[in-house]
């Protein structure tokens, strides 16, 4: 990655910032018999924020962070499972829950207030308390600050690849980092938050700006990905802050140096978004929408999330055929007014339509565009860009998806059976 | 089809009701070679609603309509091209629009005022207005009171199947009649509308009513549907009442009359958005959601049709699997709230959660269940019936949609190559 900023790519993860140790292990929740079950531990209480799923539908992790969090902004730990989702298991879960963060509480030797908790897998399942149990003291023994591989692996289900970065600045010639880790591949359609994401920092900030900076990082990424338009009952993004960079305290959101914690929050989100796009179930490549010329962000991010969740546009990608009209059919549906003949689409380099009139254009060029991204490397130069300008106004926004694939119904019409 | 109102299944279709001619012919706009121009014809004027697409981007069909109908309510003749769709044409698709009309006109020795259009097929694509030219002779030529079966097939595009019902009831001692062929299976979301459906009825009825009639039967019927959640630029559902019946003319929305035309008018268009929803592109069984005790019956159908779109749902159920967490999940993601410890799901007859807690039930007899859907008859025993009930309130909605199968994604990815 190439960053006109002033910060780099470190190596990391979420132990690249300093005084955070991880871990993950293979605790028997997942009957693969693979790493399921992580815990992220910062050396002094951090502050926290967190954005979670809206729907009406959660798993109860969801309901007891928000709560917590509610109660105080602040935590030392987070215990992740990523053997059963623990959602729509009614009392018994927020049972479960509550003697979880215990369990890590006391294994840690710190208040259970300071653990929050969250989980992925199959909805309606109970998490598998026995095992949870046993687990807990080896996942604390393996604790280390070179835990971030462990733990990245550790709370993945159907992904491919784990979902990694760290990024580090200097703010008054000290070292403040950013990492991060997330899961997820399919139900991706997260809605003011993503699926599972984990960001970690050593800079000292306060706590109502803490919230408020993951909320618009989160409004910038996580928000603008879709793979199926499913939005999980355990969609749940949270960061801690624990101040170990020893830089000064970040208070005024207008500060250049708040700005620049900014920057790097969002772009770690948006890193973390877009490999989840990638990996989404069967994807083939990443598909980016950028829309300009919308009355609003808000209006242009809801045009290209609207493009890159529909059905149409992700299988005409799969199948390599430069079906613009399915963009323009899209781009009309989104629910925001626009001029149709003030529309113009880009796909690739390849003009498709300018001003409402549909273009000559190369199409076996345009399809031998998409077929090289399905070649290309992993997130360097697998992305299919589609460019679309819906009038003068200057509201611009970004997202991302992936193709439809022969795959993607594969893998989710037999995941219970 | 079995009625509990005092209303019988007749047969012929948009033919059936009195003082409607139809036909239907290969003009030539399809490379296929297969029907693809059809028109219907009242021998005098009738009174005409329409309900279209919502998209930012419509075919120029669309607004010629829209624009005919906030003019003057009423009109002789249908024109339908299943060749190009007539989307994202500029300029020219709008000329096109008005010499279609022309041409109709004048081989009907008729107004162009008289004139309405429809048309689909690929987006950005104009019609090939010498084809048309050639064939409207011979398309007024063929004009029939046998004619149903000719439009009904030169409508159609992707369909597997043509999709036609006529109803019959006596008003006043003399028969009344409503009769309604569709189109669709692929780019099926309709927002306030459908793909295309024309209806014809012989009632008389005021303007106003009748609009209002069809806005209702729409909401309840084309507009709870969906196939792959896009909504297309060509959405058009187009309804005569020529008043040949003879009858005394209906003006009041109270009156029993109203009633049971309103009654005849949402069957007729509800078995049209079944019969678009079952031949669902790539489907095997029809998908049936009833949702009862929402706060009301907008809040309901919502539910309803965010859990028969959902492409985790679908593709379970094309995997025959009894997943029902993601029918709670898809429920939560609606934007309704209630309260999850009042969800109830039911599938088929099997009762998978009540009071937010998951039951113990019979797996494989649930996954038959769904085995025999897709193998049931069409239309007649090939439902796959969802149930969920969210709280106590009194809105209750249904929604209909199909399973996402592998073939789904074959017919979408190769449309235009």
């Amino acid at each position: 990655m190439h960053f006109m900023e002033n910060y780099s790519t470190i190596a990391g993860g979420i132990t690249a910032p300093k005084g955070f140790k991880a871990s993950g292990i293979a605790a028997g929740l997942k009957p693969s018999g693979n790493p399921d079950l992580a815990l992220i531990v910062s050396d002094v209480e951090a502050i926290a924020a967190g954005v979670f799923t809206t729907s009406q539908v959660r798993a109860a992790c969801v309901d007891y962070c928000r709560q917590k969090l509610q109660q105080k902004a602040s935590a030392k730990a987070i215990l992740c499972n990523a053997g059963q989702a623990n959602a729509g298991t009614g009392e018994q879960g927020w049972q479960d829950a509550i003697e979880s963060s215990q369990l890590v509480a006391q294994a840690l030797n710190i208040a259970p207030e300071a653990v929050l908790l969250a989980s992925t897998g199959v909805i309606g399942q109970r998490i598998k308390m026995e095992a949870l149990r046993s687990g807990i003291p080896q996942l604390v023994a393996n604790l280390s600050e070179d835990g971030n591989d462990a733990a990245a692996k550790a709370i993945i289900t159907t992904d491919l690849v784990t979902k990694e970065i760290a990024l580090e600045t200097m703010i008054d010639n000290r070292p403040v980092r950013v990492g991060g880790i997330a899961k997820g591949s399919g139900m991706i359609h997260p809605n003011m938050a993503t699926m599972l994401s984990f960001v970690t920092c050593d800079a000292a900030v306060s706590t109502g700006l803490w919230q408020q900076m993951l909320t618009v990082a989160a409004n910038e990424s996580f928000n603008q990905i879709t793979v199926d338009g499913d939005t999980s009952t355990n969609d749940s993004l949270i960061a801690l802050a624990n101040g170990q960079s020893r830089t000064p305290a970040i208070t005024d959101m207008n500060s250049k140096n708040a700005q620049t914690l900014q920057t790097m929050l969002t772009t770690v989100c948006q890193h973390l978004a877009k490999a989840i796009a990638r990996d989404g179930e069967g994807a083939t490549c990443l598909v980016e929408v950028q829309v300009s010329g919308a009355p609003d962000d808000e209006s242009a991010r809801r045009i290209a999330k609207t493009i890159v969740g529909s059905s149409l546009v992700k299988s005409a990608i799969f199948g390599r055929d430069p079906n613009w009209g399915r963009i323009a059919a899209a781009a009309g549906r989104a629910g925001v007014i626009f001029n149709q003949e003030e529309l113009r689409i880009v796909l690739g380099e390849y003009v498709m339509m300018e001003n409402g009139q549909p273009l000559q254009y190369d199409r076996s060029a345009a399809s031998n565009y998409m077929k090289q991204a399905a070649h290309g490397t992993y997130l360097q130069d697998d992305t299919v860009l589609i460019s679309v300008c819906v009038g003068n106004g200057s509201g611009k926004g970004i997202a991302w998806g992936c193709d439809l694939s022969y795959d993607y119904v594969k893998i989710n019409a037999e995941y219970t059976t």
